[in-house]
């Protein structure tokens, strides 16, 4: 690895670690620079203006999803063994110290929802592609037998969003120590609602 | 009224508008100051510092939640008649033209979750107390009858709540145009979980 790619790589996870409680439009250049003890110009050299460091901090975030959340999520059994882990490695990954105040997809999402731009549109893409994979992870629990044959995967996936997002919440705003057992809960009863047996959804 | 309240409610309308898009933290003196057409020495005469103008902000915001969605509700027949009318209004209350980029609440919860202060610490009551509010339309709907007695009314909170969140997240961020019909199917589907007949829940 290059010198430039290694301070490249430490200036990355200082931006990430300070969007996740600052916000993502609250990182200013002039901040990072600072925040990593480099001059403004200094940074410059390495992300041309604020849009392409909003632009490598979600595409490195995003690369942590995957590598942390749905890879190993791929190695589980088909089904409800895979569904679960894909859920637990969403809670685990909004916990990680590199961001300190939560998930920071969850932040970009809703900070950069109304401000169009190359950074808006990755995001969006992802989640796409995350709530894909969700249905998707629905779909098979239903060819493995885990689940009811009723099942509407689109809306299973939205329901597991809706929980994630009300943990993300009642953690960060209101500090309710009951979160990830509301999260869990809710999971399971959504798993039991949906045809799994009592064994699998607990 | 006088001109000065007039003045004021007019700027903070400017306010809520503006907080919706850019954010809450986004919302600067200078900017607001320029979208109403005024000096930033005058803004100053009405809002002291940032602080304060995020602080009415919020407070209009939930001042306007109560009057829209929690009090019309509470006017409606206790049990599954209420708890809906709590969860329609919401939706709509996040629709409404004053904040064109979505539910300010949720917004303002996410951008101020990480920054210690007036505004968050009212932010957190406030929400709080919502959700106190829904739990108690729970377990209302279970004495009235609608729902089992077996409802857990603070896990049917958070469950609402993530439903809401997953609407403004597929809404806001992916223009699905299925968020609404995802939102009430899922609504539907917790209450028919929780023990409410086919005909209530629908």
């Amino acid at each position: 690895m290059s010198k430039g790619t290694a301070t490249r790589g430490r200036i990355l996870d200082r931006a990430v670690s300070l969007a996740s409680t600052d916000g993502i439009t609250g990182l200013t250049l002039g901040r990072l620079a600072e925040s990593v003890g480099m001059s403004k110009s200094g940074l410059f050299a390495h992300f041309r203006s604020k849009e392409e460091l909003q632009l490598r901090v979600l595409e490195a975030v995003i690369e942590n999803f995957r590598d942390e959340v749905v890879r190993p999520a791929l190695q589980k059994p088909r089904g409800l063994p895979r569904l679960r882990a894909l859920f637990e490695g969403w809670l685990i990954f909004s916990d990680h110290p590199r961001t300190p105040g939560g998930c920071l997809i969850n932040q970009a999402a809703v900070e950069l929802d109304d401000q169009p731009g190359t950074p808006r549109d990755f995001l969006a893409q992802a989640q796409r592609e995350w709530l894909a994979t969700l249905a998707e992870a629905c779909r098979r629990a239903v060819t493995e037998g885990h689940l009811a044959s009723t099942v509407d995967p689109e809306l299973l996936a939205f329901e597991i969003q809706g929980i994630v997002l009300s943990r993300h919440r009642s953690l960060r705003l209101l500090h309710d120590p009951n979160a990830d057992a509301l999260s869990r809960k809710s999971f399971d009863a959504l798993l039991r609602r949906e045809g799994a047996s009592r064994d699998q959804a607990s």
